[in-house]
């Protein structure tokens, strides 16, 4: 077999040019699973002997020090504690509020992002106007930023530093990457972030999805206006984050078409999804003992993601029901009130190894709510899922799933235990479910080249060349009107009509000159 | 550094769900260059163990045996030397007439496509009904067929052996593959095939453009008329060359962004331009002692293509005269008529070993029709051109490279040896074409995959999982009214006409009331 290995000769081309060297780059991550999804790709950066400095706040979730990296704090006015009080207390609407409809749901999405925007505007003003760091910054001569569009403060870092920018994103809630990267994305089959419609839609949904299209730009707009002010007074002049992020050399999606429906990108689009699919480790001895324990029946997992590992007692109670039935054994992420009763196929666990869990043979099914990390876990190992979708992307996220015939999906609002035990039943016992979830792994691993490396390739590629200016369409430099081609459409139909009425007079000419000769022939 | 290998996990553990299995190829390919163009890629698939049957007539222009292929061929009602000599004949054209127009050139290349055309719908039938080898092939029960879409006998046979067909064109005259997979390319920075506009066009331009693409899908069904026809009464139902391209797996198309215009792709669009950079050889002695004969002046390398190895005795004569007063060495393809007086600094050769000429660090400029090959072969090894181009796509390609800063283009009707002279002296004196060609040649290079191993992965691929399904985008489901959304924008805009009229009415009849009532109150 060809081994796929001959960029080595092209490295080895540059390195003879001169032009291969370990890079600088700049890393303004975003706090929370955005970072848990950046980190594995900076650290494979540092381990490649680039130099790279990641700059986070003083307070974080989950930001720290990585491997092979140089770590920068810069101080901020809020602490940890206070940042996770504000988190937790606009995710406690999840269960709180009668939260059925979908506009609900989007508004306390849109609550919940206000309350991170407050954090990561506090975090803009506090790196920009903190002279020392910004000099020492200015003077590390960065190749590269590699950034997060959710954290407005990297992409007014790569305006600052005039360094090419490279923004890896997670199902950006505006499609900000569709839209700097002037992707077209027709609205009749792409559907829109938080409809949960699938490529194939109804004329209504169609009608939805067209008028969530048109108000894409807007609500952009709305997202980073605070940054936009920041940044315009920062420069001096009116500057977007849109305008900014318009100038990306590269773009990392989170996603892979085994998940994504089918749709166009422009070259400068780079899809890495799945990137997180590390090597798995065995178990621990306990862990084995448990999850073999029901011999062939095997074992469930069950996590609702990083941000919530409690439930209401009377939510949690409907989940100790359905699994009391169940003959399968349970590993749950909980740290919520556990009922005297709890059933003993249940181990409850403040951490679990999700990954390594799900890599084991014995895994028959994953409960999740659907987060881009989780997903991407359970298809490559192949797990069938049961989906509770809480907040943000995940409706999304589900829906992919199920529409390919490889989840179920409930509601948290109205689960039961009955609703539970007949999903998890499905897909543990349809076969179906398990097939089809193997041909979408397969199909989903099966790639020329491994997310990370690709992410690594594109990063350093960038470092290289000083940006992919080779990548940028002429479309930036036009209008609204002359990328439509309104002008042109305009003039043509001007020039249809001209050409349509000179037709008509000439004939109406000729006509009357025929009828005149004619009549006079008639009068002679 | 981390070796970009891990496709080899992923097959190894495809090889274990018992997935990868050597596949059955069917390759039908179109002769001449885009044979030249597909040779590798069969070979290579062949090498690697597939069971590649390559289906050619028995009378061709170049199409053979290749190695670690089965060949089969099949009687055709004309001869080589016919072939030979209507090809011929549709290329004296070239020089005989006057065609320094556009038009003139596009109707000669119209001319020369008819001429092909007639040889393949020969092809067709001779296939078709030629039972014994039908049967043959059906019962080889293959994976995919690999073929080209200018020789539509591959597309038929897709639909007839009902096999996912992977397409590998060269710039098709009427960007098949766009609109078969239903690629977005919006007319206002996607220059369409034979105006050699650049990305960045004039108002008129791009109303030329326009227009252009509005006639690009009655341009595909012109080209295609007598193939559908053939396969309408084959499959005895209304079928046509589009619809059946419409159902591709997968599309090779030879081209790479550090020539083409950034523009949107479709995820089953795959750009493997460069794909014939093969490793070179050092040149044979007398070669070698040849082209170090004039110092550090270097050489120039001329060729015409495979298919002008001639010109005009008065045309030829411009290019003696030029290179007699320049210090390089020529090495010219040419077979025509030699002046008595020929320059001792030219070398004439029927057959010149190209990329081993221009990878030659003396090599100091290009002198080529714009041919796809040669134009990668040049690219590859950094060497600035003089662009002379002849007919098809060629004009568009040289277009390319001058914009880019890395050729000069003259053209072949008016051409003089003070054009010729001028134009070489630029690229090899002026050090800013080799140095840019030097920069554009490092970002081809500089890929995660090459292009051989990208074409090999994506056929395989498609064998093994039989088709590329999750990348069929739900356009293909939608009519041309609902893709555009036209119905839906009707919808939306008489529910905004209705909502306003209502609002007027209401505003109406409230000012009514208010103007009675204080009407009213006056009288009163």
């Amino acid at each position: 077999m060809r081994v796929f290995g001959t960029h080595t000769e092209t490295l080895l081309y540059l390195l003879c040019l001169g032009s291969v060297q370990a890079g600088k780059l700049l890393v303004i991550p975003a706090d929370g699973s955005h970072w848990t999804g950046m980190k594995p790709l900076v650290e494979e950066l540092g381990r490649r002997g680039n130099q790279v400095v990641v700059v986070i706040p003083e307070a974080s979730l989950s930001m720290g020090p990585s491997e092979h990296t140089t770590t920068l704090t810069y101080p901020v006015p809020y602490t940890k504690a206070e940042l996770q009080v504000g988190v937790s207390s606009s995710l406690v609407d999840l269960f709180s509020r009668d939260m059925s409809s979908d506009l609900d749901k989007f508004k306390s999405f849109f609550h919940t992002l206000e309350v991170l925007n407050m954090f990561m505007v506090k975090n803009v003003q506090s790196l920009l106007y903190n002279k020392d760091l910004m000099a020492k910054l200015k003077d590390m001569d960065f190749d590269a930023i590699l950034t997060d569009p959710f954290e407005p403060l990297g992409a007014i870092m790569s305006e600052f530093l005039k360094v090419p920018a490279i923004y890896k994103q997670i199902n950006h809630p505006c499609n900000i990457e569709l839209l700097s990267s002037q992707c077209p994305s027709p609205p009749s089959y792409v559907p829109r972030p938080f409809t949960q419609f699938s490529d194939r839609m109804s004329f209504w949904q169609r009608s939805v999805n067209m008028v969530r299209a048109l108000l894409q730009p807007a609500a952009c707009r709305r997202i980073y206006t605070k940054a936009d002010v920041i940044a315009s007074q920062f420069f001096q002049r009116e500057i977007s984050m849109v305008e900014i992020m318009g100038r990306a050399a590269v773009w990392f999606m989170s996603s892979d078409f085994a998940v994504e429906f089918p749709q166009p990108l422009m070259p400068n689009l780079v899809m890495i999804g799945g990137m997180l699919h590390m090597k798995t480790n065995p178990l621990s001895q306990d862990l084995e003992e448990f999850v073999n324990g029901s011999g062939d029946h095997g074992f469930v997992v069950f996590t609702l993601g990083s941000m919530v590992s409690e439930l209401p007692e009377a939510k949690a109670r409907e989940f100790f029901e359905a699994f009391r039935q169940i003959p399968q054994r349970v590993l749950w992420r909980y740290t919520g009130v556990v009922p005297k009763d709890a059933p003993k196929n249940v181990k409850l666990m403040k951490w679990l190894p999700q990954n390594d869990l799900l890599a084991h043979p014995k895994a028959k099914a994953f409960i999740t709510h659907g987060g881009t990390h989780g997903l991407y876990e359970g298809l490559c190992n192949g797990v069938p899922m049961v989906m509770i979708p809480l907040f943000g992307d995940q409706g999304d996220n589900v829906q992919r799933m199920v529409v390919r015939g490889v989840a179920e999906s409930l509601n948290i609002f109205d689960i039961t235990s009955e609703k539970l035990l007949g999903a998890l039943r499905k897909v543990i016992n349809d076969k179906s479910y398990k097939e089809k979830m193997m041909k979408l792994s397969a199909i989903h691993k099966d790639r020329p080249v491994e997310p990370l490396d690709l992410a690594v390739f594109w990063t350093e590629f960038v470092m290289r060349h000083k940006g992919a200016q080779h990548l940028r369409p002429a479309a930036h430099d036009l209008n609204w009107v002359q990328y439509h081609s309104l002008d042109v459409i305009g003039f043509l139909f001007l020039v249809l009509v001209t050409f349509i009425c000179v037709m008509l007079k000439t004939c109406q000419f000729c006509f009357r000159r025929c009828c005149r000769s004619s009549n006079k022939k008639k009068k002679e």
